[in-house]
């Protein structure tokens, strides 16, 4: 991106911008129109990526989404990054494939799309870890833990809200070398804990950076949490939103800081994957039961 | 425990005291000493457990270990557990098992002892993550992620120190039972961010509550960050040590909280194991190289 003047000019700096905002529940068309308008800002800002919040184009706790999304959304979301020139991961709700499996689920996916400047769609993520009953009345969930690809020599990865809770996930990523991890989110109330220390945690623990763009304000009984972050690789954040208010947070992630921090925490070569087997045998968890608290 | 009436009398809830200290270095008998001593005063304030730093009887920067360590070590730390009747779990150092291995390696594994109040070594753990040189000039591996135990009803698994940044460990533990996870630990600057947030996320994330016992003070240019925690199932730390002084934490940790968390924040019944093969791919990372940063 350091050729182009208008992006930052320093080598190895990117500069990526994250959009905190309050959509207009059930209509893509005003919400279109506002994210064209903040992808011009955040270019005007020098940005060369912009990361929005989950569920951009319809809001997220808005109820069924059947006659909401259109076959050309993503070409709607392409022609904005073409037109302003700045690459965009966008959160947005996609017709799930006709051969979805056997149970004729829900008729959505829960997607993250990566399209970079010259409006060319490269990665698309489907969320994998669906949340409650709000994700699993709408969505079928994806069959990967993240999505990546390159753009002018970053590697990005996305993965949708819930999905970066999951340390696996996040790891998964870092160990096929994404720099950056870019996560469209609808993070609501009491998981303030999320935005505040799960998010730069995976950032440490993995030397990756992470932008994280979160909705703000309510939907009916949800209220969102906002603080939007961008978290460099050394687990610090380099720039936050407030809880509240829609807010454009724009920060320098320098990819030097990604080497930096491989090698004062080597977790990423330290780690002994022959121990973690466990971790894929797919049974139930041990839980606690009441029973389990009864003193002998 | 709450049969015993000296113990915390409320069902379900156990008292866990952390001690925090610097041993004097190279000087088991010393140390010896003082942790009977405080193994009194956390019986006496009800605690039915107290968890150690790491390499307790030895001090962790302090050289060689050779000629520091007895054969007797664990009969001398059970028998501490069995005079007061309080269960402990010590970090120590261990001769090394005679056939570990081709190579020769070093004389020693980095232990933690788990030690019911009858004086019974209930689970060892040797640490399976070894920290840069120190560790890896004097310790042979473990071969296992944690090792866990059942103390009147309760599942405590434990690990040591660098263990406990690896979500992997963690998450292990947690799929077997684990309620509460007992880490000695030598953490120094300037990892500050271990005790502050990857420890409390651990909890979090896993829904289990974490004593995390640490060193203060100096060793030689080694300067330990204190700040030892009980966290709750919930990630909110219980009680927190000072960054600076010796203390002597006491928790009651609520076993109740962990079917609540479990409740609450299903990430063990929500996570996707198949979709988590890469974890356990032994294959080195994609490390980014200064290359990587190279624009196009």
């Amino acid at each position: 991106m350091a050729q182009d003047e208008q992006h930052d000019p320093r080598p190895g700096v990117v500069k990526v911008a994250v959009w905190q905002f309050h959509p207009t529940p059930r209509d893509p068309d005003t919400n279109l129109a506002r994210l064209r308008a903040v992808a011009e800002e955040a270019r005007h800002q020098g940005a060369a990526l912009l990361v929005t919040p989950e569920l951009t184009l319809t809001g997220y706790d808005v109820g069924e989404l059947d006659g909401l999304t259109r076959d050309d959304d993503v070409d709607r979301v392409a022609a904005v990054a073409r037109d302003v020139g700045i690459a965009l991961v966008v959160g947005l709700a996609l017709a799930a494939p006709p051969d979805h499996g056997p149970h004729h689920g829900p008729h959505h996916v829960n997607a993250s799309v990566v399209v970079d400047r010259d409006g060319t769609v490269r990665a698309t993520h489907r969320k994998a870890h669906l949340f409650g009953d709000l994700d699993r009345s709408r969505f079928t969930p994806g069959s990967e833990p993240f999505a990546m690809t390159e753009l002018d020599g970053i590697r990005v990865a996305t993965m949708i809200c819930y999905d970066v809770e999951f340390a696996e996930g996040v790891r998964a990523a870092a160990l096929v070398g994404a720099q950056l991890l870019a996560v469209p989110t609808a993070n609501m109330r009491p998981f303030e804990i999320v935005c505040e220390q799960v998010v730069p945690v995976r950032a440490w623990e993995n030397q990756i950076a992470i932008a994280y763009a979160n909705h703000c304000g309510r939907e009916g009984e949800t209220h969102y949490v906002g603080r939007s972050v961008v978290v460099g690789p050394d687990g610090r954040p380099l720039a936050v939103a407030g809880p509240d208010d829609e807010q454009l947070v724009v920060a320098d992630v320098d990819l030097g800081a990604v080497a930096d921090a491989q090698r004062a925490n080597p977790y990423l070569t330290d780690r002994r994957p022959e121990l973690y087997e466990d971790l894929v045998t797919p049974r139930p968890p041990r839980r606690s039961t009441p029973s389990d608290t009864d003193m002998e």
